[in-house]
C-alpha cells in the first residue's frame, strides 16, 4: 500500500491511497482523515484501506489515463460509496506526515559519520561502531516533497542528506530489536536538510543539533513494507538511493550496504528508556557506502573526499536557485516513493 | 484562563476549563476537542472559551462544592447548551498537551548549567552567557502530572528538573524576540526527568540527549499569561518554583531571578532557521538562583554544591518509591498550575 497526504489547507493534509506506479490516487480520508489518525488506529483501519485499494486496481484496468476524475461505484466502506480516482501529482503533496510527534534520526552508515567528522576536524570514537548515534529532530513542520528549502543566507552551508526512514506503531519501552522490527508500519525517503556552517558551533555547545537542522522533507508517498518485495528484508532496504544536485548525479549508494545498525536496532535504541508513540519516524542517517565509485548522499561527504584527495574541498554547498532530487527506483526502474524535488530559495527580506 | 486535558482513553484527552482556584472544571471539548486543536485555531476559538468561562463563574457563586455534577443552563455556544460543572481532580489529568509536535528546552539559568557542568567534570564556555543553550526534546508521549516515572534501574541516576515552560502559537522563521513574545499563548510547569548516569556518555557522542531524557511531565493546568497578573512581565515569571523530594523541600528558587535568556529570546532562538508550529513548548531549563539559600530544582545541582562544600556528593538520586512534587503558588498562596506529583517506579520485569 502506498499512502500520501495531499495539501488541503489543513495542517495534516488529506490521506490518499496511491497506485503502485504513482499515476493515480483515491481518497482514504473517509476511512482515516489523516495519516496520523491511521497510525493511531492501524489495526482497525488498515483492513478497510486494503478494501479501498481495489478501487485503484479496478480503475487502473479500465482507465486510459486521460480522465482526471473517473468515478467507480464501490461499496467497500459504509461511509463513501462513490469514490473518485484521479491523477496523482506529487506537487500537491505535503510530507506523508506533514507534522509528526517524533522524528529521531540515526547515523547508521558509520562510514558517513567518520567522513563528516573528519571534515569537521573531529575524530570518531571506536564505540560508534557498536553504539548507535541518534539525534532528536524537530518534527513540528515538515516540508512537502516539492516545497522549497528556504534559508536566510548561503553562508549557512545548506546541504541535503538523502536517507531512508521508517514510521512505527506504538513501541513499548525497553523493547528488543527483533520485536521492534514487527512494529514498522511504513517506509519512506527523507531529505534531512542540514546547515553545515552552523553545526560545529552548535555541537560544541554539547546539546546536539537545533538551528543547524531546519525542517526536513519526506518523499511524496510512504509505503508498507510488503510493497518493497524482496528488497526489504525486515531490517534494511536493499536498493540504491539516488541523489542529484541540478542535473548532476551526486550518488547512488545502496541503502542495504554498510548500514551498521538496521532499523529494528535503531528503534530499540530509541525506546530504551521510554515508549515511542505511533507515528514515530526513525531515520537511517545519510546513506553512504565505502565504495566511493557510487558517490554520496550529501555534499559534506563529497567535500571531505575532495579534501582527502586534493587537499581542499571543491564542490560548494547549495546555492540559491539550486535544485536537489532524491529518488529510489525498484529493480524494474519504477519510482517507489516518488521524488523529493526541492529548490533552494532565499527567505524574503534577506540579503547575503 | 486555565486549561487541562482529562484522560479519556484517547491519546489527546478531553479539553476542559478549570476554575482559578483549581476546584471545579467544565468541559471545553465541544468547542475544541483537544488543546492542540485549540492552539491550531486560537484566534477563532479563544473568544468562545471566554464565554464558556462564565459557566464556571456562575457555578462557583451558587455551588457549595459538595455536588459533583451541577448543571448550568447556558447558551454560550451553538453546540452544547447544558454544561456540567464538576470537581477538578488533578489525578485524572494527562499533561495539558499529552503529546506535542515540539518540545524544545532551553537552559536559561546559566548558573545551573555551570554547576551541572562542574558536576560532570566539564567546563562551561563563556559564550553560554550570551548564546542560549537549547535541546530538542522528545514530545511524543508526555507523562500526566500524577503519572509515575518508570525506569529500568536506579543506576540510571533518576533526577527531576523543575522548570517553567510556555506554549506558542505559530512562529515565523527569523522572528525577533519582541515579536516572539506576543505569540506566547500558555504558561505551565515541567518536570524534565533526567537520567544523570546516561548523560555523560550520550553527550560525549556529540548529538545531544536522547536516552538520557525520557518522557517529561507537565503541570495539571496550563494558564494564559493574564492569569499570572503582575508576576508575568511578558518575558519571565516572577515567582518561586517549589520542589520537594518526599517530605523534604528541595528548593524554591525564583523563576524570575537569574534567568539569563527570557522566553521571547528562547523562542526567537528556536525559530532562527525554521518556523515553529502552533503548540510548540519552550522550556526555561532547570530554575536556579545564585542565592544558594533558596535551594535547588534538581538533585544534580544539590550534589554539585555538596561536592564543592564537602568534597563529595551526599544526596542520592531518586530511588524506587520516592515521590517528587513541583508546584508554584501565587502571592496569596494559591496553587497556580496545580502540582506535579510523581512516584518513581521500577519497570515491570526489571531487577536492579
Amino acid at each position: 500500500m502506498k499512502l500520501a497526504s495531499l495539501k488541503n489547507n489543513t495542517r495534516d493534509g488529506e490521506l490518499v491511497l496511491v497506485s503502485r506506479d504513482l499515476s493515480r490516487y483515491v481518497t482514504a480520508s473517509d476511512i482515516a482523515p489523516t495519516l496520523q489518525y491511521l497510525l493511531d488506529h492501524w489495526q482497525d483501519l488498515y483492513p478497510l484501506l486494503q478494501a479501498r485499494e481495489n478501487v485503484l486496481r479496478v480503475n487502473a484496468d479500465g482507465s486510459n489515463g486521460n480522465t482526471c476524475d473517473s468515478k467507480v461505484n464501490t461499496r467497500d466502506t459504509k461511509v463513501n460509496t462513490d469514490i473518485s480516482v484521479a491523477d496523482f501529482d506529487p506537487q500537491r503533496c505535503a510530507s506523508p506526515l506533514p507534522r509528526a510527534y517524533q522524528w529521531a534520526d540515526g547515523s547508521a552508515y558509520v562510514n558517513h559519520v567518520e567522513l563528516v567528522r573528519k571534515a569537521r576536524g573531529a575524530t570518531m570514537p571506536e564505540s560508534f561502531w557498536s553504539d548507535p548515534l541518534m539525534y532528536q529532530g524537530g518534527s513540528d513542520k515538515f516540508l512537502g516533497p516539492c516545497d522549497p528549502i528556504v534559508a536566510a543566507s548561503e553562508s549557512w552551508g545548506i546541504d541535503l542528506e538523502a536517507e531512508v526512514a521508517v514510521i512505527t506503531d506504538e513501541v513499548p519501552m525497553g523493547i528488543d530489536a527483533s520485536a521492534a522490527g514487527k512494529l514498522i508500519r511504513l517506509v519512506l525517503l527523507v531529505n534531512d536538510v542540514s546547515l553545515r556552517s552552523l553545526i560545529p558551533g552548535e555541537l560544541a555547545k554539547g546539546f546536539g543539533f537545533f538551528q543547524s537542522k531546519p525542517s526536513s522533507a519526506f518523499s511524496p508517498v510512504a509505503v508498507t513494507p510488503d510493497e518493497l518485495g524482496e528488497c526489504w528484508d525486515g531490517h534494511k532496504l536493499h536498493l540504491p538511493l539516488c541523489s542529484w544536485v541540478n542535473d548532476s548525479l551526486l550518488g547512488q549508494p545502496d541503502a542495504g550496504v554498510d548500514m551498521v545498525f538496521d532499523f529494528p536496532t535503531l528503534i530499540a535504541h530509541a525506546a530504551r528508556t521510554r515508549p515511542l508513540a505511533a507515528g514515530t519516524i526513525i531515520g537511517s542517517g545519510t546513506v553512504s557506502n565505502r565504495d566511493r565509485s557510487v558517490g554520496s548522499s550529501c555534499l559534506a561527504e563529497v567535500r571531505m573526499i575532495e579534501t582527502i584527495e586534493t587537499g581542499a574541498p571543491i564542490t560548494p554547498f547549495l546555492r540559491f536557485g539550486d535544485q536537489i532530487r532524491i529518488e529510489m527506483l525498484d529493480p524494474d526502474g519504477v519510482s517507489i516513493f516518488g521524488a523529493i524535488v526541492q529548490r533552494v530559495l532565499q527567505a524574503p527580506g534577506e540579503q547575503d
